[in-house]
């Protein structure tokens, strides 16, 4: 990250920005969401934003594809982008990625900055340097490592947000607080995320963004323990799956909460982590989230989607990441798919 | 460059690099043209080679975009690519250029060689972390800045070449000695490429590249000093673009040799370079590669071409790179507009 910024000022830390950069012209990525609910007081509170190209792009996951990033490389190109031109992308992660992977790219590089919109954009996608699209319908299989020149965090976007993407985005938040310690982890378990206030919530943030930094500045590439980040994503993924199978698609945030349940039940199993805070967790989740039911013969099909995860190499055991305790990682811990079947067989036992 | 190595035995370095690497697979990116005359040689004396999938895209610059870029993106997923599978290039700057950008943009980077089979390709396109495709009818629209894992350079595909290709290769071999030294440039213009012997024009080529090197690694992002490779290139760019207008498409590699004697009385004109050496190389650029014909009338369109050239930012000048004197360059040095046009006028006199 060469500038990450933490304020609810942000028309005018854009104009700063611009100051200070000088572009040669300034472009701004929206989808047809943010284009409503978000653009508009931008363009009127910041003048860098009211004097830029606006590029709209359709929203959803589904449309970060080829086609779109290709509009965006067509548009910088009929509004005459050159090496020294600025684009903003401000939306979800979707926008983020995908303008962040355009930027990357055109004429082999330009200036850009990315300024999530949600919660879940906010605390993942804008730092880690991930930027990119889908290809051939798998995700993200076509994009670069790259950070933005500056990722601008607020609050001040959310009271757009519906509670359920507040908790999506707020999954990932527990998730680093797991991997730290347990203060973190008993102050967010204590928060009521669906009635927040900017301020606070935005000191949260930090510190929460401040964790995956850490990790990400100690493996930039994403090859040992970094992978902490995926703490509960190979269940999540599975689950994510098997409900699009079903039709019944489930967002990735709530898979995370689910997974995580999953992944310190195994985590109890393989490295004996406490049942307490396995209960303390599980209990949260419950409460907020529901849960993610499956039944006992749909074990085996779960299974073999994490068979299948790219993080696999040997198909007698599954690669996780575990805690030992909260604030204690061990990646690629490889665990024996008794073990894994076993874990599945708790979480019906305690969620459903 | 993470790795540069000089060998006529292309087959086992492949080998041995792939010994090195152990990759989950190997895929190797041709043209049609590498596909006929240098595939099948290397395919019997490389095991990793002759064990690879090949993927195969059409030959030229026409075809160096979005959607052959998407076909090698879609091989690569049909072959069940993984971020440790290896991509090797092997043709000339297209393929190599095309090749580099999609193993650097799938699944956010695998590991890729560079072989190039041409001269143009061994002196130019394969040093410097220029890869790329061209977008909307502009050239290396959408690219980065990435090195190979390895390239591999060698002379034994030039027997494949014609004395035009050749030459155009060595235009870029000159333009490296005229911004280093007398001495090397003196050696180039009493040699005769066209009847060349592998091993010294291996031992040339690889003093030729680390002269690249060195302007690379002073200056990655191209902001500065590299643009002493941009010698000859602005009026070489104005030529190329003039006989496309004119259905008489001019090489790259020929518009670099007259580029450089225009570019050189510029530099007589603007710093006083040498009128010996002026008239040294533009003797030998009349023997070897004839003259590029305008009359006086082109003069403007030609100046023009050069002023929307995108390194230019002023309207009464140009910017160049010239030379004081051979191995002493000035970089982005603005010419006026009747210095441009007296060159152009004196270029005339003496070549055509």
């Amino acid at each position: 990250m060469k500038e990450l910024l933490f304020t609810n000022h942000v028309a005018r830390t854009i104009d700063e920005m611009a100051d200070k950069l000088q572009p040669a012209s300034v472009f701004v990525l929206v989808d047809s969401n943010t284009a409503s609910f978000v653009l508009p007081r931008l363009q009127s509170m910041s003048k860098t934003v009211g004097e830029a190209r606006i590029i709209t792009t359709k929203p959803g996951d589904e449309n970060k594809n080829l086609d779109s990033l290709s509009s965006i490389w067509q548009e910088l190109c009929d509004g005459m982008a050159t090496r020294t031109s600025l684009l903003i992308n401000i939306g979800g992660g979707v926008v983020t990625d995908m303008g962040a992977f355009a930027a990357c790219t055109f004429k082999r590089g330009i200036p850009f900055i990315n300024v999530p919109t949600t919660l879940l954009g906010a605390v993942d996608a804008s730092v880690g340097g991930k930027t990119g699209i889908n290809f051939n319908n798998l995700k993200n299989e076509v994009g670069l490592f790259r950070d933005a020149d500056m990722v601008i965090i607020s609050t001040t976007f959310f009271n757009t947000l519906t509670s359920q993407q507040l908790l999506e985005g707020y999954a990932e938040m527990i998730k680093h607080a797991l991997i730290t310690s347990p203060d973190m982890t008993s102050r967010l378990l204590a928060y009521d995320i669906t009635s927040y206030t900017p301020e606070p919530l935005l000191e949260m943030l930090k510190e929460s963004i401040r964790v995956k930094q850490s990790f990400v500045e100690k493996d930039a590439e994403d090859r040992g323990i970094r992978h902490a980040l995926n703490f509960g994503h190979t269940f999540a993924h599975a689950f994510e799956t098997m409900a699009m199978k079903r039709q019944a698609p489930l967002s990735h945030g709530y898979a995370v909460a689910f997974g995580m349940v999953a992944a310190l039940i195994l985590s109890h199993l393989e490295l004996d982590f406490p049942t307490e805070w396995l209960n303390r967790y599980t209990a949260f989740v419950k409460e907020n989230y529901g849960a993610f039911a499956f039944n006992c013969k749909d074990s085996d099909e779960l299974i073999s989607y994490m068979l299948h995860d790219k993080k696999n190499t040997c198909a007698e055991s599954i690669n996780f990441t575990l805690l030992r305790r909260v604030g204690e990682v061990e990646v690629k811990r490889p665990a024996p798919l008794s073990n894994v079947r076993a874990a599945l067989e708790i979480y019906r036992d305690m969620v459903l």
